[in-house]
């Protein structure tokens, strides 16, 4: 409050001084100004001392710049500062504890938002951790439709699983390797570098005490024919790359000189096929796409371009309410975006899709490209794994799990988290994340009890070596207080609590339907929107990639989307 | 200087108000301050109207933050909106004059730093333009080595050639496609979309009045077996990226468990072979990547990384003066590159690399990954259009031109730039670039040329209808004015200014040898580093790249280098 005052203060004093010697200054050397100081303020006084001439105006325009000013180079240089040291720390990370053949072994079978998540909440101290994935990244799969229109850059979305791991206590290993088979009876775990290059040991195999599967899921093509050959996904980063690239090459084969007027609407028909989060954000960022870009470099073809979504069920985004599914419904009818609801697709081609519509009707649409956002289904391994615990393990939809997120059948060795289990919940980012807190706590419980049991084992065997009474009451007691320790460390069942369901619809308007009190708040437009950015730049796991995110999305805000089709 | 004067005025007054008013202001009101304020200076008259007392130096230091304050505030408002009104401007061209079929047709052929450096200089008013290339976009090749390891992200150095060519006075046709035939007698060009997605025209002939050939060379392979098979290059973006990935695949393949010593060395051997500018700052950015990153992620694995620089003639750099090869020597010695000169590679395997040493020895270096940078060849096109001239086209090493840029045997309708041909100049990104804007000013006098002959034509099929006297005498006087300006159109060959030769060598060291006057301005260090990185941002062609290669500067020196193999 202190200071706060005495910037006031000091404002007006230099509003007033200022005023009124500046006159005498302009033309003044240091002589003249002693005098001008001390002949003003007399001129003040005659003017009665209790009203003081009210700063004009100018004056206290400056005074707001001028501690603007100062406000703004302190948040300069105080933010810079601060900013320069966390990165730094985060990059250089310090010497970590080694693995310890004391210690049981944890292998964590994946990178995603599951295994990532237990990974920055495990305390590593208590486990000789490896973390087996294909991909030695995270991959925040929530923004892949904005990179497959070029809002954001692949590696903005993708953090190195090294950059947790490294920031642990103990040692971590890392191997980017898929996994080919799990013994759940003798507890080991094969696994094979598959990549281009290879070394003379390519497959191993390893013991594990405690498995956590968080493999995900893989693309459900429901045996449609031609989806594979013909379609794009939205999975992986490769797949936000590859449909980029396809469709800047509808654009440009559309740009051939001499192209007939149907085949050029032909290449310009783009169709999303899948109404969850993920098709609506795609159609969005189209559109958005076509809106803020093409236009400016393909004057000639942006009226052309069409976006269709298709949905088997009867409404897009069925986890939202039927307010916000209205709303998403008629804003896509002002971007243009056709919505085909109840219409299954019954193949894919290469220059077209073979739709059923709502009248069962078979429709042929010519279109340049079909991206595929239709659901997942369980990864071969996960079948296999299922395969060896047949009695336990009788759901097709994934694996089944206890409410301790301990897979039926394993022996209480295999925890399995996301989207390869088969739960009550939704397979999303959220549920695969509180997951994978959970079970870091849970396995830091089990440790505890393990280090408790061990420790009343050393006790109970030593307490025939205590000479005297009152050594051994001693003994007794501090073997009966360990043992309360543990009996007090009970494991409670995971819990999910939904934050929210949050939707890109472009146009920058997005929608939210939040839980509130205990009902729920539905919202959307460009508040939402807004919203919906910082929520995502919060839930990026680090500094790194919130600031990426951010300047790429600056970035399109002052450059738009690069056209190249690399 | 009137306002620097005012503002040191006012600096000065602030700090003399504050410094006598303070004490009294902390405990007054309004009242009281007026008071002060007309008491405080008579104690300051009293120590003598000539020594007003110093101000302390907390006034002092206030000051200087103050007007700091200010001046970061000013600064940031005003370059943020400078900044956000010219990409605004940029992101949305405005309308452009038609094609005009009275004009000639001019068809570029590449998008390189031939082709987009004309364009950008070309008045388009002029001529139909059509530009053809397998690339929609210009890449800024000298950076590719900084894109191979990451220190740039791939699209900062790209720019769309719609970006040049939607801002130019007339509409500027770009079609991504290959040229597959030029016939130089009839004029006419064949050229096919080759992407992925083709529509129902894949394949078109052209006629042309001009063509400007600027398709670049290919790599030179030298027909050494292995090296289009296991080799990477460094020529195009999809090439810097493949590196990037193999390098990381070499690193997690090595860190697999259980690879032997032996195989981890090998996988850690990398061998960049050329010693030309490209192979330097490629052995000088792995080493950075190295020690700036894969030390803090890969800890057990960053001390058995090598790099070998394997190049055919006696010393690396062979455009530089001795004193800078030197210098890149002993700092590639302390930076643990090592250099092999007069090496030659025989063959190029899958797990090594055969060389034939200084000795004539053969010896077989195991490898985990060849980058692959020595010299250019002619492409495809380039030879079969040579073959239809077989009298004139007689160099191997590409297309003979004039001194006028003018390929032989063409009968001056087509000009060729850049790598393509063979000239006396070196194949660099600055002569093209040179040549490109040379080029863009020779088709403007033809175009100027060509409007006053047609001028001419027309006056003197007119002339015969003029009646008087008068009338005829002005006609003729007219007539002699137009030939006259026609006359005064001569074209200049072609002089190549050499700005200087630049190289990036790693550990934030930079060589840089500039002509100067007379002489040669010889210059390596870390200045010459920020000199370096100055340069590349300036021969940036847009400020959307300038700005997208400093954000990815300032993001490697926060966040370093991503080490996921994506």
């Amino acid at each position: 409050m202190h200071a706060v005052r005495n910037r006031a203060n000091l404002a007006r004093s230099i509003a007033q001084s200022r005023a009124l010697t500046r006159p005498v200054y302009a033309q003044g050397r240091l002589i003249r100004r002693a005098l001008a100081t001390s002949e003003a303020p007399s001129a003040q006084q005659a003017s009665g001392p209790s009203t003081p001439p009210p700063p004009p105006p100018q004056s206290r325009w400056r005074n707001f710049l001028q501690i603007l000013g100062r406000t703004t180079l302190i948040t300069l240089v105080g933010t810079t500062g601060a900013f320069y040291y966390i990165t730094q720390r985060e990059r250089h990370p310090g010497a970590q504890m080694p693995f310890d053949p004391e210690k049981k072994t944890l292998v964590v079978l994946g990178s995603g938002w599951g295994a990532t998540s237990l990974l920055k909440t495990l305390d590593t101290a208590d486990y000789n951790v490896v973390v087996i994935s294909p991909k030695n990244y995270f991959l925040f799969t929530p923004l892949l439709p904005s990179v497959a229109v070029g809002t954001l850059n692949p590696r903005s979305i993708i953090q190195p699983t090294r950059y947790v791991t490294r920031h642990k206590k103990r040692a971590v290993s890392v191997i980017e390797a898929e996994a080919s088979d799990i013994d759940p009876i003798n507890k080991t775990i094969t696994f094979a570098d598959n990549s281009e290059i290879q070394g003379q040991v390519s497959t191993t195999t390893i013991p594990y005490d405690y498995l956590v599967y968080a493999v995900g899921a893989e693309v459900q093509t429901f045996n449609i024919p031609g989806v594979k050959e013909n379609a794009c996904f939205m999975k992986e980063l490769h797949d936000a790359e590859n449909m980029q690239r396809r469709f800047m090459d509808c654009v440009e084969t559309a740009a051939f000189p001499g192209q007939a007027t149907e085949e050029v609407d032909r290449l310009l028909h783009m169709v999303v096929v899948g109404g969850g989060p993920t098709g609506v954000e795609l159609s969005g960022e189209l559109h958005d796409f076509l809106e803020d870009d093409l236009k400016s470099w393909y004057p000639e073809l942006a009226g052309k371009i069409r976006i269709t979504l298709v949905e088997a069920l009867p409404s897009v985004l069925p986890s939202f309410s039927k307010q916000l599914i209205n709303y998403t419904e008629s804003t896509f009818k002002e971007s243009k975006i056709d919505i085909l609801t109840k219409t299954m697709v019954k193949e894919v081609k290469e220059k077209s899709v073979v739709l059923q519509m709502p009248d069962k009707s078979i429709q042929e649409m010519p279109c340049g490209m079909v991206v595929w956002a239709a659901g997942n289904k369980g990864r071969k391994l996960t079948q296999d794994l299922m395969a060896k615990l047949p009695t336990t393990q009788t759901n097709r939809r994934g694996l089944l799990v206890d409410d301790y997120l301990r897979m039926q059948g394993a022996q209480d060795s295999i925890f399995a988290i996301g989207d390869c289990t088969a739960t009550s919940y939704a397979p999303t980012a959220q549920v695969a994340s509180q997951q994978g807190a959970y079970l870091a706590r849970v396995l830091g419980s089990l440790a505890k009890k393990e280090n408790l049991k061990n420790m009343l084992h050393q006790l109970e065997s030593s307490i025939d070596q205590v000479k005297g009474e009152e050594e051994k009451k001693a003994a007794v007691a501090e073997i009966e207080s360990v043992r309360n320790q543990s009996a007090k460390i009970k494991l409670r069942p995971f819990h999910y609590s939904h934050q929210g369901s949050l939707a890109y619809i472009g146009s920058e308007k997005a929608i939210a339907d939040l839980p509130f009190m205990n009902g729920n708040i539905a919202s959307g437009g460009v508040a939402t929107y807004l919203f919906w950015r910082s929520a995502y730049l919060s839930t990026l796991f680090s500094l790194r990639n919130r600031t990426l995110v951010g300047t790429d999305w600056v970035k399109v805000k002052l450059f738009g989307r690069d056209v190249s089709r690399e």
